[in-house]
């Protein structure tokens, strides 16, 4: 598993005081850059190698401001060319909300998938659920 | 159906130089203005009276820079006290992402959610895809 | 001028219930849009000339959800090879922000300002508040 | 001064692989919150007492994906009823952005500046630069 701390910031809160549901995508995208990094060790753009197929995000609980939020990332299953990781959103000890994303292994010139190495499925696996 | 135009903005797009898709969330939701409209006629917050439940997104085809985007928004289904919405994200005439919302009749105060009124529910049903 | 329509977003407002400080420099780089295209007529991003030096933003009303607002784009001053621009948001008939924007024209591969074209500079000065 | 730090979503970056100029706000906004917390010790957001007058950020250096940026703040000038706060924005050794933020302490209900109490005032400052 990995965590990443996010204090939310003023603006992430709408108008009902609660945070705004378009944020967590982003600390979920942010909460993967860890198995982002098993593709592209030094987040180099220029050869970037990953695609986003899908995301999911169910709201439990709303958020508040003022309390940090750990985003929790872990890896869900693992296919031929994609990955499907599984993440958490937790504020004052609450499971807050939960999401998928579906990320596929890309070559952008040839616009094909490409099958997942096995050096990085190994690296994927010791962060399954 | 309703129909809003975005123009995507420099920001919009990442690294990859396409439009990142934690855009398509915050469109998505500006699509629904109409149907929170249904139930709140002046966006009035102070008695707001829905909650958001779910999202996804599937991400069928990169989108650009420079070219106008169409959210389409439509009813997929309306339950007892939520309804799901179908959106579709548009552009050079080409379906590139599209998702849903699963969107709740809520009372803030008692924190439980409320039965669709028959007359929103109707308006919802024009709306249906 | 140039004049651009925003529909604020559900999100786009903070806990004040009054439009995010942080929403105006998104939808003003979204005015620039018009002035971008006199130096990249396609958005081409591979062949970008332009960066950006300085934003600022006076707040002088607050913006609510709702209503539609307007970002009114002007050039304020033209240098040697940057320029400033002038942006206004309008909402029911108030002027509610305003601020600037310097943006170079730069060479990205050699790391060096360029002098403003002479016929792009003829289309700046057409939009000279 | 107080220290943030942040790091940088994949989506934060833009076409010229560098973070977006209105990622700085964001971020800037984020770095002030001990400052709220002055006035707001509970970011109570139904007491709110502070509204924003003007912010500008000057970009000195292109940030980048990858590695941790150092958002740090300090109180610049103290008014009657607003201060002045000095934000920057360090990656890798390097001031890349930095800026200002003017916020006034305001009575939402009577819309009129407040003077700052002398206890705060005196919290103020002890960050000032």
């Amino acid at each position: 598993m990995f965590s990443k701390i996010i204090t939310p910031r003023f603006g992430d809160v709408d108008g009902l005081r609660h945070i705004n549901n378009t944020r967590l995508p982003m600390w979920f995208e942010l909460g993967r850059e860890p198995l982002f990094r098993f593709f592209n060790p030094e987040m180099e753009l220029e050869h970037w190698n990953l695609i986003m197929a899908h995301i999911d995000v169910d709201f439990l609980a709303p958020m508040q401001l003022g309390a940090d939020i750990e985003i929790r990332t872990r890896v869900a299953e693992i296919g031929q060319s994609s990955f499907t990781v599984h993440q958490e959103a937790w504020q004052n000890g609450e499971l807050s909300a939960q999401g998928h994303a579906v990320v596929v292994h890309y070559n952008f010139i040839q616009r094909t998938p490409l099958p997942i190495p096995a050096p990085i499925r190994e690296q994927l696996k010791e962060h399954l659920a």
